[in-house]
């Protein structure tokens, strides 16, 4: 069977090409006012795109922000039910004396799509309405039901889309949540991430008397809110770089001996990411490689910090207040709450005479995690070495992108990140593109794992 | 002979009072360019009152600021000689709608001498030409040498003076340096302020990686400089709140048992203290009371701190750098350069993996003290118990008037501070204002002080 489908999507190529150059015409960018006419084109052109490829009960739905486009095909009774997300906004184009070519009028060169959205994410979401099209083109049906959730405010942050996901979640309801969004390891080495950090972000503060004060007149003899901040910030940490909040790694699910092995994979050059740093050392929890502590161990980093006069030179005052931001990036299965809590109670048991200290919770994101002998990621991982003939790299990213593990829990269905873009293409940054051999092992690799998850309820 | 010269002081007050308002109506704001005109015009008038107080070698002499006005008398063969300081600026009068009687605009109510400079300094600077008039009208020679030096910058930090003082240090030689440019205890209690604190400011700057790296990708795996300055400015004190720099202590000379019992008399009520900062507690170097620890105890400071993203929310970094500002308050025999090398030394010998940390001097101000057994101290002290009928107490200021010990270190001889103002008279604030029965009894102690000076060498 997927010998009919390459030979459809082959004939098709240029057609299906210039449809997604026609995609990436629209500046779609969700970021800036005056684009809204542009945003609903796009979204009207999205829906359409979809109803052409077979697709029903297509409607572009209000979110209070910019609209998702919704459609399905549910005629595979017994079979899996698989939810594609993508987003059809773009990163605002600037700076545009950078583009080697317009931003907004896609060209082809040395197998390259140059444009604003051709691999974030216009490009790989296309390969999903291509896919459908020769399935039903060739053979009339799909192997499994799928429904299309397609949003566009992925680049302001997915504002609405939690809220809408929860409203519309039996509408949604799905097996498996599919997207991609995200890289290969490099050419012909295809990329499986299945972890993604949360986040727990804060502010504290340490007030001290009742204004600033003169450090002659009382320095020696009134605490100082920045030395017991000092004292504070210090405490988060021990001497090996380890989180010294007690409770904090309570939840932390250790890597398997098969995820370390993995990770060896793509352990980066620790030597280069150094030197590329300019620093005469890394520095970080011990007994962790560098990939190990920034995707799968929790941190907890001061983002900044600030007190006392800002200005220049000196200004000898005892200051009335000092705070700290702090942004913890946190695991599965860490609660972005619970981890407040702890470092509410580590704060509470230090001694702090003079001061008043208080916490200002502010940011909370879970961690996502789709375990990688799941067998929908077996699936996934079969269908990329059938079209690359190479088993994937499993990947984290120390980052955050909070919708997926919303997807994942609020549908209660694990997500798979199939990722087609390369290292390099210059994702929200000028001379964006995408190399067009993914576009044909893309459509490749989404054929074979839809067969594939129709195959395991045979 | 102090009867003569009190009865002539009598007779003429309201002649010298007049004169005093004189003074006070030229707005002399140093700080202020459109001034300068009345600057210039308050020089000369400083330099004509001392001239009619029948001093000699009157100088206006040039500075590379405001100038100096000099004068001196030197009749009195084998008499110390006495260099008076005192400064003819004052402070901008702002906030203006403040003051109950326009402040260049001198008048007396209940006693009270109302007008900016009032007490600060040019009451308690003219003092010193009325006890010249009057020794001179009345006996037709003063009891000792006498030279003044009276500058335009005080209220700028004696911008020039340093230079000025070393520069002429032949010419402004003397046994003894006076000023009456402080307060007394309270109504009745005069008080002999005879140390202040010095000053040695620096910044410390902490620098990471060649760039502010995000939370989410690098976190866990590189320095914080926010951490690392974290742990070093924790690492300045003990528990005890002690400076924990190895050294800092070297120089210090412990207060004497008779300092101990005197500071008794001056500590404030440490519970009225705490309550007027709103603060649950004092928190200071434990063994010493808060005076001992404002005044006689070296403190290092944290004055400022900064680090990462300023603007609103959590902008999730590890910053490039942070910073701190930190201003060490010295007591004698404390050396600014030497404590900023213990502090060097320390920060050297703290392991710091991943950054760089550097020191910039920036503050350096000698500590000042003349004992309280100096001789000098002890006439200064009997012309106070003659006068007030009350011995005066022992004060130290925390904080530092670095001209004060340019003056005695210099010219090598100690400096009495022989204050005739009270607590509350609104120096520096609106409503600025001079207690009058401290004009009489200011006239009297000075000219008690120097028949003591003078009796010393009999």
């Amino acid at each position: 069977m997927i010998e009919t489908i390459k030979t459809y999507l082959n004939e098709q190529r240029d057609q299906h090409i210039e449809e997604l150059m026609q995609f990436l015409r629209i500046p779609s960018i969700s970021a800036v006012a005056e684009h809204q006419p542009d945003m609903i084109r796009c979204a009207e052109w999205t829906a359409q795109s979809l109803q052409k490829a077979g697709l029903e009960n297509i409607e572009i739905m209000p979110t209070g922000g910019h609209p998702v486009v919704y459609a399905d095909w549910l005629h595979a009774p017994g079979k899996p039910t698989v939810l594609v997300y993508g987003h059809y906004d773009v990163q605002p184009a600037e700076p545009l004396e950078l583009w080697n070519t317009p931003p907004f009028e896609p060209v082809i060169q040395d197998g390259k799509l140059f444009g604003r959205g051709s691999t974030d994410d216009k490009g790989q979401l296309l390969l999903y309405a291509k896919v459908i099209e020769a399935f039903l083109r060739t053979h009339g049906s799909l192997p499994v039901n799928v429904k299309f959730c397609i949003e566009g405010e992925e680049e302001i942050a997915s504002k609405h889309l939690p809220a809408f996901v929860e409203k519309y979640k039996d509408k949604l309801q799905a097996d498996t949540i599919v997207l991609s969004d995200t890289q290969m390891q490099g050419p012909g080495k295809p990329a499986l991430m299945y972890g993604l950090r949360g986040l727990a972000g804060f502010e504290i503060t340490v007030d001290g008397a009742n204004s600033d004060l003169h450090s002659g007149l009382f320095g020696g003899a009134v605490q100082n809110p920045i030395h017991a901040l000092s004292k504070l910030l210090n405490s988060f940490h021990d001497e090996d770089g380890r989180v010294a909040v007690k409770g904090f790694y309570d939840r932390v699910i250790e890597l398997s001996d098969k995820e370390r092995e993995a990770f060896k994979q793509v352990e980066p050059d620790s030597n280069k990411v150094r030197s590329d740093l300019h620093v005469d050392t890394l520095y970080g929890e011990k007994g962790f490689s560098f990939y190990e502590q920034t995707t799968s161990r929790p941190t907890l980093e001061i983002t900044s910090v600030s007190g006392g006069f800002q200005g220049e030179g000196i200004k000898p005052i005892i200051p009335n207040r000092a705070s700290a931001k702090i942004a913890c990036r946190l695991v599965a299965a860490q609660v972005p709450e619970e981890i407040m809590d702890a470092v509410e109670h580590h704060i509470r048991a230090l001694s702090m005479p003079g001061v008043k200290v208080t916490l200002d919770r502010q940011l909370r994101g879970n961690p996502f995690i789709t375990p990688i002998d799941e067998p929908v990621m077996v699936a996934a991982a079969e269908a990329y070495e059938d079209t690359y003939g190479a088993w994937p790299v499993y990947t984290r990213s120390g980052g955050s992108i909070p919708i997926v593990e919303v997807l994942g829990r609020v549908l209660d269905a694990p997500v798979v990140l199939l990722g087609f873009g390369l290292p390099g293409e210059n994702l929200h940054a000028p001379n964006e593109h995408f190399h067009l051999v993914n576009w044909d092992k893309g459509t490749e690799t989404i054929s074979r794992f839809w067969l594939k998850l129709a195959a395991m309820r045979e």
